[in-house]
């Protein structure tokens, strides 16, 4: 029983993912047996879950959410859905302020809104069960089209520091969502990017997160912008559709293809592309591109490496402001792997 | 007859809405006999009306736009339009200043700009016909494709405080306009929201507009964004596409559903929904989600009841920072029946 | 021989593109006869071209991009491709400083990067070929959907000042690039807007850039936003498709047409308009439409001509805070003809 599988049964069973030691939430499917192959694609939803997700003090005195007590970590793990899954979460806060996961794009009723206002709010200590729930897109019986869950989202804190999870939110709790359509291709890797005020994913200056891919993997990017300022968010080398899934319908798909985008807090978008597609291997960065932003650090690597491993041109020390990262192979630190990163 | 009927055959008639009390200017539709029918759908346009629009000080010194005289709101009434209609809008200054009407997405020529530079501004006391036209999709006569003009578009002054009109904006000119196509699905209610500088509608800190809704009410949204800063427009538990309309054509529109968007002056846009639709009654926010415009008041309520009238977890008198609310069971002076929102 | 049938035979026989004066790089194409018969398309591309591309000193102590020696403009001089085209570009370094070529949208290694992490930046007197290649969309083989190149893009340096290039975007150190997809409508002219910090092409206040058409030509404005603000842009009296050509497919097309957008630094679109379509001759303003960016100069004007060469009443010398504008008639020099603007 390979881990796909195992984290698959244990979390459609129960609130077993606490002990996995996993920090996603993954659906199975079908694994293509080659690169000529079609891509694999997501299921048809309809599962109902159960986890465990905790709210906690890191040591550098921010705060994250994890599925396993003292795992928390920022952004919090992925919860990965496919339409028509419902899933309760069983969250226990174990700060020492009231605190909330609220989320975005999923169907929930108002007593599993996360917020003070509604009383759905957790007190320290305490543990509250919300539930989300999904649904496919479809006709309404008034012949009218309902759009489905299908979505990069995001769960949040609305509760410390302000009625608007402001403190919550600048410390860290928050963490993305992706709910997927019956048919969606399914990426080999999945980042998350979050920028939030100044930093990306909360990590200091000039030590942003660095992402490992090899050539030809189908990257997955979930991007969230939180906090106060507005951003625009750039790759070198690489491109995505503006629309659902970021990747174009077709030929007849009018959405635009970009490689930076303006974003604003609470917004959330995802993209796939192919690493090095017709651009090959290479430290490729992605940066805020507003000047200033990037200039303080806004910025970190896709290290995209040949099937060999080397990356061309590469040098892990180079410093630089703006841009200085420390070495991808091995002392670094900050090659984010079980956090923000989701292999699949 | 009955109140749509009398204010659409006054208003096609001549300069009589003055005369009514309306608020809006609504063109009549075929209204379904049961939720399961098809919706109302906007008819053909090709109408041509007469409006009366006065701009004037407001008792609290801002100014405001109205079709009445001493009637005049924040923001200014909703002018809906069918692709094909024209509107005379005879507008009358009645500040102590020079102001305008200029508009957004519609056809006019260049002695309707509203500007200084083009002199089409209007004098205290001084009166000016403004001519609007609209026009359906269709083929050029060579052959390339000439988009219409629908869209979720609005009016602002253009001259007060500076030549882009800044002091009247910031007072409060402006207002909606929709202009529909032939099919577009119509709405139960329509509500206007502005986030002009750190308001909603000019209403003051921790009292910004809520507005009221039955579960399964298809309601319609025109959010538009003024003044200095940018914002990103969140709702809880509902959801909209990002298109034209505000929804899905169907299964093969690759455009984003989304609850969450930046937006910056003069952008403006359009979106339905159901009510509750599969999250049920409750009050449910909608805020700026940049974090400090939301703590500094930038937020107000859905209240979303059940058929029997009650929203389940409700307090109207919740106090809090960032969403204090007032009730909306009589008292509550702040939920907007006669401006912002437009009853189909 | 014709001009452009001149260009593109020196072009693509090689670098001779130096010697000509061309301030702009066009593949030709079919020439419609009459305004009845359809537009002229992009054709198929393919096209292996070598270009000369200097950095150097302006005068009032800027920085600009040029074809030739002591020609440097900005923007830079529009790079016009069609998907399947490859450009060499000799970049030669004129300025004091290290200054590179880096490039959004296209395909290209990391060794053509421009950046200085990826020591593809140029020291002053040096010289470096970047070379760009682009596609056309089609099926990969594991049958998705690859996108083609087809866009609105940019070039920036990426070096001077800081590691992203803030202090050489700043002085005018960018310049637009169209990818264009065979079939792709082409423009009558092609003017390039770029919105960088508080400037309009770096332009002093109130000195921003005109644009001249005649009533029914065909018009493409190449938007770009640089920078540390964001701003929108805003045109009155006319439209554009918010997808990737600005241009609706047809009618099944959900994009939202649009009169205003918010932009970020580094965003870029395209958009195309009928000069006047429906709404006749003009001094058309086009401004961001934050309030005090507009009211600090960031306006300028599309003048409009109708067919005998007047603008119904546009008086050149208007006076007037955020709008001022110098004849258009000879004297004006602000009139954008050989950098900002593209003859096609």
């Amino acid at each position: 029983m390979d881990r796909r599988t195992f984290s698959r049964r244990m979390l459609v069973g129960g609130a077993a993912a606490a002990a996995t030691g996993v920090t996603s939430l993954s659906l199975g499917a079908v694994e293509a047996s080659s690169a000529e192959n079609p891509p694999r694609t997501a299921p048809a939803g309809g599962v109902v879950r159960r986890l465990k997700m905790y709210a906690e003090k890191l040591p550098n005195g921010q705060l994250g959410y994890g599925f396993e007590k003292g795992k928390a970590s920022i952004p919090g793990p992925l919860i990965e859905l496919n339409e028509g899954d419902t899933v309760h979460i069983e969250f226990e806060n174990l700060t020492d302020v009231d605190a909330s996961l609220h989320v975005h794009g999923v169907d929930y009723d108002i007593a599993n809104d996360g917020t003070r206002m509604n009383k759905s709010h957790v007190e320290p200590g305490g543990t509250r069960t919300y539930t989300w729930r999904t649904h496919a897109p479809g006709r309404r019986k008034d012949g009218t089209w309902e759009p489905g869950s299908a979505g990069y989202w995001h769960y949040h804190d609305h509760v410390v520091g302000t009625d608007h999870g402001t403190g919550g939110i600048r410390k860290g709790l928050y963490g993305p969502v992706i709910v997927r359509r019956k048919g969606d291709i399914l990426p080999d890797k999945t980042f998350t990017i979050v920028f939030n005020d100044m930093t990306i994913n909360n990590k200091p200056e000039h030590n942003s997160t660095n992402f490992e891919a090899t050539v030809g993997d189908r990257l997955e990017v979930v991007m969230i912008t939180h906090g106060e300022y507005y951003h625009t968010f750039h790759i070198h080398g690489h491109r995505w559709a503006d629309n659902r899934t970021g990747i174009l319908t077709g030929p007849d798909d009018p959405s635009r293809v970009i490689d930076n985008k303006i974003c604003g807090p609470a917004d959330s978008f995802g993209l796939q592309f192919i690493a090095g597609e017709r651009v090959g291997a290479g430290a490729w960065m992605y940066h805020c591109h507003v000047q200033s932003h990037s200039d303080m650090g806004m910025a970190g690597l896709l290290l995209i490496k040949k099937p060999d491993g080397t990356i061309p041109g590469y040098e892990p020390h180079h410093v630089a402001g703006g841009a200085e990262k420390k070495s991808a192979e091995g002392e670094d630190k900050d090659t984010d792997k079980g956090t923000a990163e989701h292999q699949h």
